[in-house]
């Protein structure tokens, strides 16, 4: 069993720390939030563990990451290890492995997939860093990740920040796995030619060549409400998509589906276009056709 | 100076008269509205010219031109032509012309291009049929087509449909040029690094690559609007941009920007998306993100 | 135990009789080819079985669907029950079933999926037609469906047509699936940032939201070939993901990543492209870009 | 008249010194070709001109541009204006104007527009910029737009960088415009229902909704080229179109006519697709589809 210090217990965190625990390892976790916490400060955090230390970060991407391995940084001694489970951006990562390497302390960066249902079900792991490092912090993935072979839920998947980009990729993907999912829903919602959509969708889940997780989600999404009316077809987007997008461009990679699944979210955001608003003036000045007039 | 019959005087059908009057042709137009007809019905119309005679069709695609179509063949003769101008599928086409074949009528297919603006400008046209209709029907053709070189504003296509055919093309290709200028438009209008939007896309009409007959368009409606507030993103496609689609699917032809400009108007139409509402339901389901209710 | 005829015995039929004989019922196979078929001709096919007749036509789309389901109808009686289970457009349905209902023969259509796995895994089945011939034919059904709960493998979809139609947007979403592995798969390849990029997609199989049957075979093709470059990037589409997107088209509704998955396939298959061609000519023209010649 | 010095007489910096010396200016021009340059060096260029001093810079975008302008920093005084005419990314603006703002000379950004067309035709002109410098510069411009009312081969389009903004975005446009012409070009020679492609087109220059000069320069593409075979469909990207996009992202703005044009370039440059292979691999595992070897 291992000791471990874990900064963020948010709704990923506090999961984490119960399914480490439950596994039997000792979790020092500290939140702003005191009401989560287990110590008042990083500090008290850095205190409670015995060197060679680890202490696992899930605070959200970008300034919040850096500042708080930053921090590590100054707190930390050689020796110890800090591993990055949020969602940073690939490029974050080489700046936070050299923050920390010039004092000696070690970084991984841990591309976590799974969300919610991680507690129960374990997450799927993606690691960028240094094999021995990896090694070390073994009994923690696997104390995270799903039952089963380790390599079906678990890969170091190169160098600093290999983790971050493979769990990037496999964001993009799921953007695209849902679009193509919801672009069927709408088309047997608006061809009404089958008529219990849920029950079809319901029957995909053995068999069929499109059954998968995100389509056992949304069987129970359409269990809970059959139209999906008691929400707005309104989506957030979370960066890792369009850090996909940005690489496909920087490699030249044709990324349509992705894209698409983007510009989808975007969107469904936008409470009218200017594009379309355009496209409407245009049609409207060559060939007299009548437009919505603001406010109609 | 030839003289013509011409059914239908809509938006288009009334200016081609118009046109046509002023080129010294002889027109006699029928219209169900009696306000702007030159004749009581169809068969005034026929009675009302000599045979062989010319019988210009400018009324809705699909079933009412079929309809017209089909009571010119009755009421005509064996020698007569009939041209249709509107914006027919081009599978209408040999339906039309068997039916008008079966009497000895002949039968030109026209793509008509120009919208409120072949008036003055003139129209372009795109034709199928045989070539020696099509040569019958040459100083009609020539009245109405844009002064200048005739093959810069006339194409004799093709054999019949050859004409709506590439009039279809023409407007799947208007549908991309018209997104790319609104979905560049737009980023000029999100971004606010180009402070004066208007202007630039004013300076985009000389010297430039982008410069166009539909920009010009746009810095027109600009000018009378120039943010474009006065309307809302609601546009309605009307048949030839689905059409070419259908065929680019026929030909095994990649059509990403086409599409994406139709996609883009079934979408600006749309209140809300099904589609969206299954990606938010599917966020909410694996990660716990909160979704926007209905109503909200 | 049932009786039934299958009519059929390529990859999908001849499977599908094994796991139907597994399951302890009475199979009466007919194939043109010799080798697999239990019987001479349809009419001994038909001779063969017991009225009611259950007779089960798997044989590819269109023409030969409806030409069996012809000959069918000539040699069965009123009473009898024709199941299509290929995959046919569900506009053919309507024409099978009025064909069939003239003499009182009864018509569901199936869609099947699972591919060459089915035979072992059970294939997932959507029915259209009326309830009492759903019912009639369930033994059958249950033999083919995965084990476990009915609803999650089977599915009445609706009325004639309605279980093509279910399988056709199966379809549709199955190539947006495919197309968004593939693009995460080409940007890890190309980026190189991932050392391991088998060992990553290997590792998405448990526990992450990407986790599906596809990615699973995607993982058995990567075992057999790591890069995958024994194959070329060469993709056929059979006519659903085409009827999907018609269908699209047909309804308004938006659908970009079923739309971008499809023309990736179309060109895949091109070994050059006009348009591009097109494109090269214009940079040649407004900027002195040089241009590959052809052959170069 | 103005004197003015131009760095880089590359394509386009080679015809805008004619076109500038026709309409009057003295023009020193340096270039590393002996054979086309004025002058031996930066040096000497800046030493012919009389100060205040006005140098126009015309280099290839990113290094060469940046350093371009260090160097200039170095040799001019204070009171100079550099000009930077290339294709800069608009995010360089910033940094070359603050490295010159150190020394008290001014800067402007244009994105110019026109290629080789431009000598004859004039350029477009997009300026970011003090209004001030503007102003002093516009005898330049003056020369270098086309005839015309000013505003519509010339904007001020903002602060520094709204220049090459601008300029982007008009390149992006093109990207969108280019393709939607391609796809439509691809379907007529695809279809075969026009007999005549290259006449329909030439048909659309006058009258129609989609005549531009683009559409011209693909007349004359295919009157020197009827089916555009001598050439491959192999078409580099040059910077902007990926910019437009990355921009799209980052400013939520939906893209799909842009990105499709972008990504159908990046394909056109692969000989085999990754993605494309996987899904192959993937119709293979599940359906037992065959796949074509590589090397078949």
């Amino acid at each position: 069993m291992v000791q471990l210090g874990l900064v963020g217990l948010g709704r990923m965190g506090f999961n984490m720390r119960e399914r480490l625990r439950a596994a039997g390892h000792e979790v020092v976790g500290y939140d702003r939030n005191a009401e989560v916490s287990d110590c008042g400060s990083l500090g008290e955090l850095v205190s409670a563990l015995a060197a060679p230390r680890i202490v696992w970060v899930m605070v959200p991407a970008g300034e919040p990451t850096k500042q708080t391995v930053a921090e590590l940084g100054d707190l930390l001694s050689e020796g110890d290890l800090v591993i990055d489970g949020g969602n940073s951006r690939f490029t974050d990562d080489k700046h936070n492995a050299a923050v920390l390497a010039e004092k000696g302390i070690g970084y991984l960066d841990v591309g976590v997939s799974g969300g919610v249902w991680g507690k129960a079900n374990g997450y799927g792991l993606m690691v960028g860093g240094d094999k021995a490092l990896v090694e070390r912090a073994m009994p923690i993935f696997d104390a995270l990740r799903p039952e089963g072979p380790r390599e079906e839920g678990f890969a170091h998947a190169g160098s600093v920040g290999a983790g971050h980009y493979a769990k990037m990729v496999h964001n993009g993907i799921e953007y695209g796995l849902m679009q193509a999912y919801a672009e069927g829903f709408e088309l047997l919602e608006a061809a009404k030619v089958v008529e219990d959509v849920p029950a079809v969708i319901k029957a995909w889940q053995r068999g069929t060549v499109v059954r998968s997780w995100l389509l056992e989600l949304l069987v129970h999404a359409l269990e809970e409400d059959p139209e999906l009316d008691d929400l707005e077809g309104y989506v957030e987007d979370s960066g890792e998509g369009r850090w996909t997008l940005e690489e496909a461009i920087n490699h030249a990679v044709p990324a349509p589906v992705i894209s698409a699944a983007l510009f989808a979210r975007f969107a469904s955001r936008q409470k009218d276009s200017s594009a379309m608003r355009a496209v409407a003036a245009l049609r409207n000045q060559f060939g007299g056709h009548s437009v919505k007039k603001a406010g109609e």
